[in-house]
Formats: structure tokens, C-alpha cells, sequence
């Protein structure tokens, strides 16, 4: 099977890695940034090109590892560019990456399209198991679903046929639970900060809080003021935060859903 | 040391069990409750009480492992009984190991008195890694300071001062970190247990979210439709929400201070 993969952002880089490391060959990768087009072809073996017009037509798998907001605008060039390849029957797949953007959106210019949608969070600089990561594929039709489960297993053993509606309510789901979190990372960096106290100092709380949800319901495992209705503890935290008011505003929302629930 | 502790609820039990495996024998156990004063007792082989008035006078450290507000019942009745011991002089060590309560609520009953704050979150059921957990402790005496200091050292690598205002401000924090970021996790399972999806799938997502937090600044990680302020991904998001008015609240304000971040 030749593989392209148009974007070398976050997506890109790791899942070209990834199919690197499986003896996957990639034929080609595209970014507008020559650094990182060259970078990810370097790293993968491959040749490279920063003009979509020059994307090589006759692949059978196109990956839009792109941004949401590119997806249609690369797909307009793409198509373009395969109609170059002069057999019809062989209408090449093409699957995004995005957890927000539904697959219809592919489906004005390509025959064959699809899903492959890594559900975790990427950076640059930070390598990322794959063995484990769950790969969401989809696709009307069924032998190009069976491309993509192919090769979504030879990545990873966490495969699962994802549909537009279910991968849209993951993909808020993982906002809650990657996105949100973080803030809250970034506001007990910030507080702490403020009194020279290492926010390195919660690191076991973290991991203990995540520890504990792998073998029981989020909701069973509930602690802290909130939960037990303490209010002198909420109120002196909320005083407390009185020179914060963003956070403080947090802080009573999230309390008071809490305690509601 | 003669050690006692007053209460056999999570803290109590983790940190009773705790010093067991280090060899460190406890006297005496106390809860009201007689199944948990007899789990603890029996787990660390000492003694146990369901009364206050028969706790052993003449320890040297008693940990009041009670919840919050029930630290100054429980000093007041504590108090008495260690009136009974004749030597004034060997006035015990009394300590609490709240996050939310100041040291100086020990100061009306006890001369020496501190806090033993083991930042972490305890359930009954979940053994504890003690070895890299961080130990709070305070004492306006420094004697007392270099007792508590050396307990906590015992058990853990990381043992930090905290005096009351820090601790204060590290629980805030602790909140965001834990029980709201745990909130988080319950809406995740809610949103996708009714749509037929197991919030498993979210784990290695959940798990990366903090492995990345360990190199760098929570604010440097902040990704997802907030931080690029992609308000099409926003507006979908908040509009499946709709169903969920507590949840599409949590969501607004959120990317809101995201955004203004």
C-alpha cells in the first residue's frame, strides 16, 4: 500500500514515526514549512514536497494530518491533483485525522474517504506510545474500512470503529478531560508560583488521582470539600481566591456542580 | 516514640500501615468505630479504642488523623486524658493532618502541637506508594519540628515545611488538581456512558495529559479548540452540550478563561 501524509504537525510527525517503526514505508510527506517537511521525511526515509500540486498522484492512502480549519482547502488541491492519475478505479481513500471534523466533509471530493483519528494529545518534542493509543477509524465502505482497521492494528492493539456523532462526543469528552485538566494544571502551577512553592510537589497527587479512576468510576472516587458539603473549607478558599477572580469563578462552578451531584 | 492515632479513616489507616512496614511500632489505634479501630489495629498489630476517654495518656506523638471538624471535639476530650498523666514536663507532641486547618486550632489544648499533612488523596480500598509521597509538617517548635521531620522522613523521601499559609494555598491547588480535575473524569463517563462508549478509551489520553506536564509548564501544553480559539469546534461542542446545562456551563467558562489566558 503507498502511503502519503499531507501535514507534518503534530499528527503527522508521530503517525509517520509510528508507521516508520512498523516498517511502513511512507512515499511521501507534505508540509508548506520546508523544515518540517524535510525534518519528517529525514526521520522516516522519504522524499518530501511543500507544494500540494506536487503531492505524487497514485497513492492509494492520502492521511490529512492537517489543522480542522485546512481540511477542505487541502482536499480542493488534492483533487486536483489525483484526477491526474488516469484510472477511475482506482479512486485512492482519503481519511483526516481531526476528532472534530466529521467525514462528510470529505466526501464532495473524493470517492473513497474516512477516518483515522489518533485520540490523544501530540507535541512536538515528546514521543508517544503507540502500542496502546486508540486509533478511531471509519469509512462508508467496507473494504476501505478494512484498509484502515488494517492498518490502524499494525500500530496499535486499541482499534475501534468510531462513528462522525460518537467521535464528535469523544472528542468533547477529551477536551474535559486533556484540555480542562491541563488549566487546572496551569492554575496550581500559577498559585503556587505566587508563594515560590514547586508545583513538582502535586506530581503524586496527580498521578494518584488517575490511578485511582482505572479500576473505579470517576464518580465513586470523589473527594474533597465540595463533595462533603464543607463549607467553612469552600469558603476560605474561595476568600482565598479573591485575588484571582477568574479562578475563583472556577472554582465556585465546579463546586457548586459538585455539590449538586 | 509512643505513637497513637486518633482515627482509622483513610489517612489513619494509609498512614498507620505506613509506618507499620518501616517497623515503627503503633501503641494504640483509636476510632469510634469499632470495625475500623479493629481493620487498623489488627492490620499494624497493636491495640485498639472506640473511646476517647481510653486512650493511653503518656505517648509521645498523637497523630489526630479526624476529619476536619471534628479535630477540636476531639482535642478538647484528648486534652483531659492526657491531663492525667502526672508529668508536666513530658507534655506530648500533638499534630494534625489536615490540608484545610490551620496548626494553631491545637493551640488552645496542646503546648507542643504541628501538622502532618501527607499530600495525597486516600481511599480505603487503594494501597499508597509512601516512598515519593510529599509529607507536610509544621511546628512552631523546633524540637517538635525535628521529631515530625524525622517520622516523616521514615516514610518518605519528600518532606517539606509547609507552615499554615502555604499549606492553606497547596490545598486550593490540591482541589483544582484532584477533586476537580476528577470532576472532569465524571463528566467525560457520564457524556460517553450515554452515548454506549467506554471511558477506557480515554485513559492513555488521560495518562499522556500528565506525562507531558512532568517536562513542562502546564501553560506551555494547553492544546484543544480554547487555546486556538477555533470557535466553529466551540460552538459545536457547546451546542451538543446543550443536554447537559451544568456541563455547558462548566465548558463556557472554562474556554472562556482558556482563551483569555
Amino acid at each position: 500500500m503507498k502511503i502519503v501524509i499531507i501535514g507534518s504537525g503534530n499528527v503527522g510527525w508521530h503517525l509517520g514515526n509510528a508507521l516508520y517503526e512498523q516498517g511502513i514505508h511512507v512515499e511521501q510527506v507534505y508540509s508548506r514549512q520546508r523544515a518540517k517537511a524535510e525534518a519528517l521525511a529525514q526521520a522516516i526515509k522519504t522524499d518530501y514536497t511543500t507544494h500540494l500540486q506536487d503531492v505524487m498522484p497514485g497513492a492509494d492512502l492520502y492521511i490529512l494530518a492537517v489543522s480542522d480549519d485546512a481540511i477542505k482547502a487541502v482536499s480542493i488541491k488534492l483533487r486536483r491533483r489525483i484526477n491526474i492519475h488516469s484510472d477511475k478505479k482506482l479512486e485512492p481513500l482519503v481519511v483526516h485525522t481531526s476528532g472534530a471534523t466529521p467525514s462528510t466533509v470529505l466526501r464532495s471530493y473524493f470517492k473513497n474517504y474516512g477516518v483515522f483519528y489518533p485520540l490523544q494529545t501530540f507535541s512536538m518534542r515528546k514521543a508517544v506510545e503507540f502500542n496502546t493509543l486508540p486509533i478511531c477509524v471509519d469509512s462508508t465502505n467496507i473494504a476501505n474500512l478494512d484498509t484502515l482497521f488494517r492498518l490502524a492494528q499494525s500500530l496499535s492493539q486499541e482499534v475501534y470503529r468510531i462513528n462522525d456523532d460518537e467521535r464528535k462526543i469523544l472528542h468533547v469528552a477529551a477536551v474535559f478531560v486533556n484540555n480542562f485538566t491541563n488549566y487546572f494544571y496551569t492554575i496550581a502551577d500559577d498559585i503556587l508560583q505566587q508563594e515560590g512553592i514547586d508545583f513538582d510537589i502535586l506530581f503524586p497527587l496527580i498521578q494518584e488521582t488517575i490511578n485511582k479512576i482505572y479500576d473505579h468510576p470517576p464518580k465513586m472516587m470523589q473527594t474533597g470539600p465540595a463533595v462533603r458539603d464543607d463549607e467553612k473549607t469552600i469558603g476560605e478558599h474561595l476568600n482565598y481566591l479573591g485575588k484571582y477572580p477568574d479562578y475563583q469563578k472556577v472554582y465556585d462552578l465546579i463546586t457548586q456542580n459538585i455539590r449538586k451531584s
